[in-house]
C-alpha cells in the first residue's frame, strides 16, 4: 500500500534517515522538511488542533530527539521531542518546528516554557500560529529569554499542511478543495450518467490519498442516488474522513453505503431546518440543519463556516457538478485535482456545468501547483489565485 | 525566436555538436538522433517527399559526412552526405539514415548505387520506406552487394517524423492532428463565443510549432467568421503550411484575413460540387470540390484521402468544435494537443460538443505521449492508440 502522505509533499524530496548533519545552508530547510513529515502522522487524529512535528538537533546537528503531535489532547510536539532527547543534553541545542510554540496552558503546559527551560538556544519555526491565544506571543516569549528565534524556513509547504487550521482561523471557514476525474476533453460522465471509470487504478488510488487528507469529503444527493459511493480510505494507508451528504431534500437512499456504515464512520447529513428527507431519522448520522435560500438552496459559504463548529476544517468536494458549479459560483475552491485520462467522450456532463462567470475576464484563475503521472492518467492540481 | 524543431523532438536530446565518437552501445541511437534533426531541416519543403537525414562516420566512429533532403527535387540525404564527405575516405564507413535508401531511379540516381560505388560497409535505418518502389527493395540490394544493414534504431520517432509520409501510403489519407486550448474544465469557449485567450503566450508559440510542422492548417467556416484566423507561422521560425477552411456551404467572409493573404500563401476551400460559396470566385483560391452526403455534409475521412492528391499529407485542425467533432465520430483523428489553461469557464463551448460515442466502452482511447509546461499552461499531447 501507498502512503497517503507521500502525495503531499511529492514535489519536496523528504530524507528518510534518522540522522541528519550539518553540511550547509540547505541543512534547516532539510531539517524542516523532517518535521513536516512527522507532523503528517497526527494527520486524521489532530484536527481540530494543528499538525505539528518538531525536532532537535546538538550544536553540532546530530538528530538528537524529535516528536509529533499524534493526537487530539495528547503531547505537543515541542514537548515529545523534547522527551525524546531521553536525558541528552539540550543545552545549546535547536529545535525545528512547523508551527510557532505555544505560550498558554492549555491541555498541556506552554511549549515556550519548555524550550527555554531545557536550554535550547535556538528554535527555526516555519509559520506562526493564527491561534488568538499565540500569534507572535510565542515567538516574543522565546526572544525574551535569549532563545534565537527564526520565522519562514518552508513556509508554503508548511501553510499547506494546515491549510484547513489557518482557513478556519483566518477566514471561518473551511478550506475547500475538489477532485474530480475528467476525460482528456473535459468530461466527468457521459449524457446518460455513464462514469466508471474514467480514470485508472493508479489516479484512483490519489482520490484515496487526497480523502484522508481532509477531515471531511462531500458529495451531493444525485451522486449517492448514481453512484452509491463508500467515499473512505481503503487503497492507501490512512484514517477515512467524515463523509457529508449535501441533500436538503433529497436525503439518503435507505440502504446506500454511506448509511449502512455510518455507525462506524462519521456521517453527516446537511439538510434545511424544518425538511424531513429520507435518512434524518437514522440516529446514526449526525443532522446539519441550515437555513434555506430564498431558492430553496444552502448557502455554500455559510455551509463551510457551520463545518468549522462540526470540526471540519478541510473539506473535499468529490461531486456531481451540481454541488461542484455551486461551491465554484461561490467562488469557495481553494484547490482542483483534475485526473485526465486519455479517452474522450464528447456529448457529456461538465464539472461546472451551472458555473456561469459573470465575465469572461473575469473567470476564476488558478496556477498549475503539480502535474504528476498516475498510470496511464496525468493529475494536475490546481491552486486558486487570490 | 524559438525554432519550430524544437517541439518535435522535446522528449529526446539531441547533440548540437557535429562531431562523434563511438563510446558506448547508445552510439547507433545517438548518431540516428542526429540524422533525425537534420531531416527535420526539409520541413515545409520536401513534402509530398518524405523528410530525411544522413550521417556517415568513418570506421573510427567520427563524422566524415552529413546531409538531408533540402528541398522536393533536390539532392537525397545519402547523396548531399556523401558530397559533403569532400574527398574524405569512405571505404569502411557507416551511414545512419532515418528512412530506407531508394533503389529506384527518380529525380536522382538510386542511393543505393551511390553507398555501394562509395565503400560504405555499413547502413543503420530506422524504418523502411513503404514507397512500393522501395520497400525492402532497397536494403536487399545493399545486402547483396555485401553491405551491412540494420534496420530499427529510434524507430518510433522515425515514422512520427514522417507521419504524413506513411500515413499517405499505408492508408490513403493524411495524417490527422488536433490542436485545442482549453480551460481546466475541458471549455474551449464560453456560451457566447468569446474565447480569446484561454492559454498564455507561450502555449500558443507551440500552436505556431505546431502550424510548422504539418503541410495544412485547418479550420470551419465558423472559427474563421468568428476568429478571422491568419493561420500563419509567426512566433516560431518555420514555413506557413497551406491553410484550408471546411466551409461547404458557407464560404469565406470577403475581406477575412486568410482570403487577403491568398495570393502569398496556399489557401483552400472545401466546398460541394455544386455550391457557390462566397469566396469560390477568388482566383486565388484553390477550390476542393467534393461529393456532400445525403446530410449535405463533406466526408471527413473522404477529405483526408482527397487532401493526399493536393499533396497535403499531414493536416492541423484548429477548430471549431463542428470540425473537430466530425472528425471525432469518423475517429480519424491521430494526435491531440491540448493545451489546458489554469481557468474555469464553466458553461461553454466543449472542442467534441457533438461527437457521441456508440458505447461508454466504446469511447475513443488515446495515450498521453508528452506533458510540457508552457508558462502558466500546460500542453498534453495525447496520440491514439490503435
Amino acid at each position: 500500500m501507498q502512503d497517503a502522505g507521500v502525495y503531499l509533499f511529492s514535489h519536496s524530496p523528504i530524507h528518510q534517515s534518522g540522522i541528519f548533519v550539518c553540511m550547509s545552508g540547505n541543512t534547516d530547510k532539510h531539517i524542516m522538511r523532517r518535521a513536516l513529515k512527522l507532523a503528517l502522522k497526527g494527520r486524521g487524529h489532530v484536527s481540530p488542533n494543528p499538525r505539528v512535528g518538531a525536532v532537535i538537533t546538538a550544536p553540532d546537528g546530530t538528530i538528537i530527539g524529535e516528536g509529533c503531535h499524534t493526537h487530539f489532547g495528547g503531547l505537543h510536539a515541542e514537548a515529545a521531542a523534547l522527551k525524546a532527547c531521553d536525558g541528552k543534553d539540550t543545552r545549546g541545542a535547536t529545535i525545528y518546528v512547523n508551527l510557532e510554540p505555544c505560550c498558554f496552558q492549555g491541555k498541556t503546559p506552554p511549549c515556550t516554557t519548555a524550550i527555554i527551560k531545557s536550554g535550547i538556544r535556538r528554535v527555526v519555526a516555519a509559520v506562526p500560529d493564527p491561534d488568538p491565544r499565540v500569534n507572535g506571543r510565542g515567538f516574543a516569549a522565546l526572544r525574551e529569554a535569549g532563545v534565537r528565534v527564526e520565522v519562514g524556513v518552508l513556509a508554503d509547504e508548511a501553510r499547506h499542511l494546515n491549510r484547513g487550521y489557518f482557513s478556519a482561523r483566518e477566514r471561518g471557514r473551511a478550506w475547500c478543495a475538489v477532485k474530480v476525474a475528467l476525460s482528456l476533453d473535459g468530461k466527468m460522465a457521459a449524457l446518460d450518467g455513464e462514469s466508471k471509470w474514467i480514470t485508472g487504478p493508479e489516479a484512483r488510488k490519489l482520490t484515496h490519498a487526497l480523502r484522508a487528507d481532509h477531515d471531511a469529503v462531500m458529495v451531493g444527493a444525485g451522486t449517492v442516488r448514481h453512484d452509491n459511493p463508500q467515499l473512505t480510505v481503503r487503497s492507501v494507508r490512512g484514517p477515512s474522513p467524515a463523509r457529508i451528504i449535501l441533500a436538503p431534500h433529497f436525503g439518503i437512499p435507505p440502504g446506500c453505503k454511506l448509511a449502512e456504515s455510518a455507525a462506524q464512520i462519521r456521517t453527516i447529513l446537511v439538510t434545511t431546518e424544518t425538511a424531513d428527507p429520507p435518512g434524518a431519522d437514522d440516529k446514526t448520522i449526525e443532522l446539519l440543519r441550515m437555513k434555506e435560500n430564498k431558492f430553496g438552496m444552502i448557502d455554500p459559504e455559510e455551509l463551510l463556516s457551520r463545518l468549522v463548529d462540526f470540526g471540519i476544517q478541510s473539506l473535499l468536494i468529490e461531486g456531481g457538478s451540481r454541488v461542484l458549479s455551486s461551491f465554484m459560483q461561490a467562488d469557495l475552491i481553494d484547490e482542483i485535482s483534475v485526473g485526465y485520462a486519455p479517452s474522450v467522450i464528447g456529448q457529456g456532463i461538465s464539472p461546472f456545468e451551472d458555473f456561469n462567470p459573470v465575465s469572461w475576464s473575469g473567470r476564476p484563475r488558478f496556477r498549475i501547483a503539480r502535474i504528476k503521472h498516475y498510470g496511464e492518467d496525468v493529475v494536475i492540481t490546481y491552486n486558486r489565485v487570490t
